[in-house]
């Protein structure tokens, strides 16, 4: 018998981004102790079971400070719509240097001031920002940039995802980003994975400026890899763009101009006064921590789990982000 | 310059269930169009290119009418909600038959009149029903059924994926239905993709009887497969679900009963009168089409791509599904 609505139990929570929230430790916290009491006979009769392996929720609760990396204020966009909801982007530098330049360049410049959202597609993407083939760029933005779909494998510490990847010779994480990467070519790239950012483009060889930028909201389309630039993550508020009403048009555009939804600001944090700046920080993909949570996310082994996978597919093993701690 | 704001093309178009639209095609004819009025010169100069091979949509849309199966009636489960949106479900009784049956039975008993939708997780699952331990269940329901994570592999014509899988030793098709399976242990299991429908339950050995389901509305969370019983897919209306405001409590749970999404009526389409009775039909994944279908997936070559990924994972090449033409 489930009593979901009560427990909150019938399906596990998810590890990952969202897990490290207070409350949702304190359901943790509650679940365990209804547990505690359901099997209260059974333990003051038997031995003390064994010590349980910690979910991948709890390994990233109690990660020590050293396993999170500060992401820099001039690497953080901050989109505010006129709903009153604020989305949070990390920038990926290391992977698109001169789309993430531009996309910086464009913010200052408030170049996205009047632009919407006019693009939701279910099980695919939110796209927004303005048709940057009629609307004048600001100085220092490169109007044809080159095709940052890939990047050179040096320089980059890779730890191996450890299984197998449909859409790259390898798969694993690099510097906080998942990455696909062939070892024998020497290259590298980003991955279009959940809430992940790429920018919208013409038939090749354009390669948009970063004035029209999507996010995946569905079931990540790997086939998008190498094929646009990646350009970073929404690490805060994908829910808000996720539930947006879809678009009825084909390709999920809104049907006209009164279902599109305004974005008042787009500014980076180190633009925002000190005092009010949103500050995060990713987990350091090279760290110990981040190794046990990937083993936890392939092998869970909590009360309710019967059999682990024994595997995780990339884009199911999300790089946690949390608010920088006061 | 992306012209994406007219043309409608910055991302392309994603294969699957919502591209057999008439609306796609239409804006494919457009966009082919406009490519030719782009290249008329060329075109005018040089020899006709060698034809393009189909994209999966295109595949799709023209496939013959013997590559199509009916869904029976009893199979389709129609659940409407009181803000005017329809969901429609299609079971899955060669892979759970005794929850298939209890959920014909629960809606026949008009058990969900009343129930709601109460947890809507980001990237997650939205799930809904009533509390099954405290609402008497209608006679011919089990209350307590097997746990049907999987079934033999025996009576299944399996088509391979052809690429690997992270959650079962091989990933592939069968019947029209997604499925992990194992040669060895000769077991298959339905997977949990976008849209999957599974069944809510406590802590193992309950498998909970179909009272409260959910939906997977993110990234497939395939460490659930065979850790709980799936039972269906949405194959209509999973916008309307996916798109309803996130919850803010913990896992996901509306936070009050005035942000709960009702449910009017939870009907088989066997018990709806002929004439408005809704009917579907999906590709059968033994037809040569599905074959080209899958390879066309894997193997995007579209004017928008540059590199095809020369793979696709499981949950990326959803099983077409269509209205059944009149």
């Amino acid at each position: 018998m489930a009593v979901c609505m009560s427990a909150a139990y019938c399906v596990p929570a998810k590890a990952g981004t969202q897990d490290w929230t207070p409350a949702f430790a304190g359901v943790q916290l509650t679940f365990m102790k209804t547990l505690l009491m359901l099997s209260a006979a059974s333990v003051l009769t038997a031995a003390a079971p064994p010590a349980k392996p910690k979910t991948p929720s709890e390994i990233v609760a109690e990660a020590p400070a050293s396993a999170w990396r500060d992401i820099k204020a001039d690497d953080l966009v901050v989109m505010d719509l006129r709903n009153g909801a604020r989305v949070v982007i990390q920038l990926a530098p290391d992977f698109a240097p001169v789309h993430s330049a531009n996309i910086r360049a464009l913010a200052k410049g408030g170049w996205w001031s009047g632009s919407t959202i006019y693009r939701v597609q279910d099980n695919y993407v939110v796209q927004w920002g303005n048709n940057e083939s009629t609307k004048p760029l600001p100085a220092g933005v490169v109007a044809k940039p080159p095709a940052e779909y890939h990047r050179s494998l040096k320089g980059l510490a890779v730890r191996p995802l450890g299984f197998a990847d449909d859409y790259a010779p390898s798969a694993g994480f690099a510097g906080g980003w998942p990455i696909g990467y062939d070892s024998k070519a020497g290259t590298a790239n980003l991955t279009h994975c959940y809430g992940y950012v790429g920018v919208g483009r013409d038939l090749s060889p354009d390669t948009g400026t970063g004035g029209e930028l999507y996010a995946v909201i569905g079931h990540a389309p790997r086939h998008l890899d190498r094929n646009l630039a990646v350009v970073g993550r929404v690490i805060d508020g994908i829910d808000r763009l996720s539930s947006l009403p879809r678009g009825t048009e084909a390709l999920g555009f809104y049907k006209d101009e009164s279902m599109h939804v305004p974005i008042s600001s787009v500014r980076l944090a180190s633009e925002i006064p000190a005092a009010e700046r949103p500050a995060y920080q990713y987990m350091d993909t090279g760290s110990a921590t981040f190794a046990a949570y990937l083993k936890g996310r392939a092998n869970r082994k909590d009360d309710f789990f019967i059999r682990p996978a024994g595997g995780v597919d990339l884009c199911n093993a999300a790089v946690p982000v949390r608010k920088k701690p006061a």
